[in-house]
């Protein structure tokens, strides 16, 4: 039980010293690596960018004691990141005091939200957001957090919230580039895109083994940051208007209370559950690939848990809403992590780092930041698997493309909202008019097939139809119409069997509509018959008075019914 | 095509005398009958009593025009205009011209709505009410009429419009109960209870034949309205106090014009659609039902055209909304209405009565009327199809129970709108976790079942798995979970089957994990087979390029699937 809630007690007991020496070195590894990341996404949300750092340390830890996966890093992330300002900047004004003191309570609200939903196992929940929405709604965010950096690549002041608006702004905006901001800014995206695109064959060219050569494409972004931040102190080009992170507050985070106000908790309620399914679902996904991996499980319902804390740890340390974040997760992956103490091993570096080292950040470009930004994000597009979905179903594509456009033109909370709408939608509609056929036999076999599809024996006096779908109130109606047409158009019919193979479920609907259709056949003299019908729905039918009224039988196989009912009657 | 849209051009031309003869005849019973109903329902609407007179003069007529039930009569009805009445008070106060004008918004906006739904054939939205949402709702609604009246029948007056402060003001109030009031109102109620529970066998007993007995039950209203009316002029109650319909203006409908005001008509949208689609629900099944006894057919989607047509009418004709009423039309179709022009003989006869008798309606007491709406509404509550619903499905029964609960306390609109919430979620919950079983061979067949339910023969090194529900988003992660605990318990295993059979859909995010589980399979050395995949399903998989990456094959059945894999390998 106790093992349940703290999964830190499967495996700090057999710790030892091998692990402790790989996971020291990822620990190290990540340290250096995400400060950039989250300095940067505390600037997404329009947060200081200190908070980023706060917030990678001791809700870190906090997964660290309650998280299942082995190697999933949680902090300050991308798509959190845009939704928190999203979120914030409806309540509160950058900058102030409120909008701080709004980002703490989100995250408690948030934590309290997550550790609910796993205390009552409610995982599940993440599943009603499907592949292609969450596709679209990452895509259309990244574009989004491109569109937020693109003014300070530029060195343009951008003002509006809205991406059309925004646009239009940079375009006027464009000829009073700041052009040292540009150099720097637009420098680091050219030498970060390169790199990324081409530094690990050129530098295993220059004769690097493989892990080597991946470490240092993936510090790029490092690389970015102290040249540019040397750069930037040595030329003092803050003096000629290039914008810097500035001062930050030397020290370990402080003691956070997010104040109670109801009317601000009330505002941030839904985003601070869209933040929450949403930060769930990239996380766990993400948890579960690398998990798969390495033969490990994780538990949906604990990762709940544990997100749960840290956000709670980030409302307590002056943070913002944190998840398992892609490239810190696999950057600790890559560098070899075996157990969660590489988190811990990180934020113990991320703490040194701002205990001692803040002052060596306070020259480092915001664009340099943009850059890391922008290239990052670049992996949330996923044209392939866009173009994929449009080739496989065009319903899912359609979720997907309005989840897109809603996210890109009303922001990221109708976005999302519509997409899970939307895509529910469809489900129903589409099993609200189910598929079915009539089958006939394959000859001497004991193999029924659609008639259309396949050559079949048929006798004029029997019906076999086979239904496609559980039956339930959405297409209950449906069931009776295709009844009543296949009784209407011919007249010959003694027979209609329901072949319930594919009917997993018959609600109290539906049960209602076989009454109907059982009624109205015995009127037309035609005999009502189930053949296949499942353990489950059988059990199920049982309990009403269904069977007892029903004309006719129910056959363990169509087969059966077939041998039955289509010899000739008299 | 016009005969589509105009369902009039499909049955007047055939029509002759005998036909003629059995509307008329239906058309005067529906005219005497319906008068004391139309009266009460506008009432229940905080309406004046002569607009359900208007209400069923030309919506009447628009729909034998536009409809295609045969014996459907279209006026006021009491879940309608209970709504309705919900609606209004919202946006206005009874008495008031604005309230007036607010009536015919909502007439308006209906009618909009339900024909451009007609015209994009969307009558399937009804299937989304359950029927245990439909039964719990006008139960509910029941409930809440009875209280609406029970002040009417006392001679107690009531302000509160909340269910629970009704009762307390109405327990409050009873020491100044109106004791004529009392003895017309509860006289009436009784009477007419009493004849709906014996009327009939008494009738018969008396030696009356059948129909002549129905007819006489159903009189009742009239009969209890022509009395009580008669016992008030004659001892001039009203002016003791008894409340009476008082002047109603002679003469035909005025024309009406709703007046175009933004807030207003926005506050009125979502009334207007709930009204809309439980008066479509109400309207199309009753008139499925009738047609279905005499072997005809409506068409769903003609029907909202033909109502639309109608509450069209009524917005310009000082009415409010209408729909088919359940009292109204049970009463044209046993008085032996043949075509729609029975409701226009119905609607001549009431337009003549609005000419010249309306006076002869002015001491008619508003007791009676209460007495009348009471009984009317105790159909609405189907006390043993709530039972049954609780026996066969408790999930069913659940989502009823909250439409109960909440039309009760929070009124019409949230009750309807949290059943429908509820019964979509409770599917999707039941179809996220779907039922699987492995199956064995029943020995000497080429039949599977699942191991569990029957004596089956297995080897250990193949599993065959049989997936009971069609795969989409929400189940997708489900059926990753479901094959990976079934690898990781069986080390054996060599071959996994999926058994299709019961799966109709396999949708994007789906796919995603098909192909999640063979690569993981593949890294496992387990391969992954098909069998029994339906021709949609699979049509649609050769779009994709699973098919080219799958370990292992599609089977056409899983016997095949058997045949082949069951042999020890090498």
């Amino acid at each position: 039980m106790l093992r349940r809630y703290l999964p830190i007690l499967t495996w700090l007991p057999h710790y030892n010293r091998r692990l402790g020496g790989a996971d020291l070195l990822a620990g190290l590894i990540v340290t250096i690596m995400v400060i950039p990341q989250s300095l940067a996404y505390a600037v997404l949300a329009g947060l200081p960018a200190v908070v980023g750092l706060y917030a990678s340390l001791l809700p870190a830890l906090a997964y660290v004691v309650l998280g299942t996966s082995r190697t999933l890093a949680v902090g300050p992330v991308a798509i959190v990141a845009l939704m928190t300002g999203a979120a914030l900047s409806g309540v509160a004004t950058p900058g102030t005091p409120e909008y701080l003191q709004a980002a703490l309570i989100l995250s408690l609200l948030s934590g309290l939200m997550l550790l609910l939903m796993g205390l009552l196992r409610m995982g599940f929940v993440a599943n009603f957001l499907s592949h292609p929405v969450i596709a679209g709604f990452l895509a259309a965010s990244g574009l989004l957090i491109a569109a937020s950096q693109i003014g300070h690549l530029l060195g343009v002041e951008l003002t509006a919230r809205e991406l059309l608006p925004r646009l239009v702004e940079l375009v006027r905006g464009l000829p009073d580039m700041h052009l040292p901001t540009l150099a720097i800014g637009a420098g680091s995206l050219l030498f970060l895109l390169l790199l990324r695109q081409y530094g690990r064959s050129a530098l295993r060219g220059l004769g690097l083994s493989r892990p080597l050569a991946d470490l240092l494409t993936r510090s790029g972004p490092v690389f970015a940051v102290v040249v540019t931040t040397l750069v930037t102190w040595q030329l003092e080009l803050d003096a000629i208007g290039v914008a810097v992170i500035g001062d930050i507050p030397q020290g370990l985070p402080p003691l956070s209370i997010p104040g109670f106000d109801a009317p601000l908790w009330q505002a941030l309620l839904v985003p601070a559950l869209l933040i929450s399914v949403v930060g769930f679902v990239e996380s766990v996904s993400m948890g579960q690939m690398l998990a798969a991996r390495r033969r490990e499980r994780i538990s949906p319902n604990q990762e709940l848990v544990g997100l749960g804390g840290a956000n709670l740890a980030a409302a307590f340390t002056a943070g913002m809403p944190v998840s398992g974040g892609l490239t810190r997760t696999v950057i600790n992956y890559d560098a070899g992590a075996q157990t969660p103490l590489a988190g811990m091993f990180a934020a113990i570096g991320i703490g040194a780092v701002t205990l001692f080292l803040t002052p060596a950040l306070a020259y480092l470009p915001i664009a340099t930041l943009a850059a890391t930004i922008t290239v990052s994000i670049l992996t949330l597009i996923d044209i392939p698997l866009i173009r994929q979905t449009w080739r496989y179903s065009r319903s899912d594509f359609f979720a997907m493309a309005v989840t897109i456009l809603l996210t890109l033109l009303e922001g990221v909370e109708t976005g999302i909202i519509s997409g899970v709408a939307i895509s529910i939608g469809l489900f129903l509609y589409r099993t609200s008019r189910p598929h079915s056929a009539l089958v006939g036999r394959i000859p001497g076999t004991e193999h029924f097939r659609n008639v259309e599809r396949h050559e079949t024996e048929t006798v004029s006096h029997v019906a076999l139809l086979r239904i496609d779908e559980s039956l339930y109130f959405a297409n209950a109606r449906y069931l009776e119409d295709t009844v009543y047409d296949l009784v209407a158009t011919r007249p010959e019919l003694e027979h209609v069997v329901l072949i319930c193979s594919a009917v997993n479920l018959i609600d109290a609907s539906a049960l209602e509509s076989l009454d109907a259709i059982n009624a109205r056949l015995k009127d037309s003299r035609v005999t009502l018959h189930l053949a296949e019908v499942k353990g489950p729905v059988m059990d199920r039918l049982k309990c009403s008075d269904f069977l007892d009224d029903m004309t006719g039988r129910v056959f363990l196989s169509t087969f059966a019914a077939w041998r039955e009912l289509s010899r000739p009657s008299q």
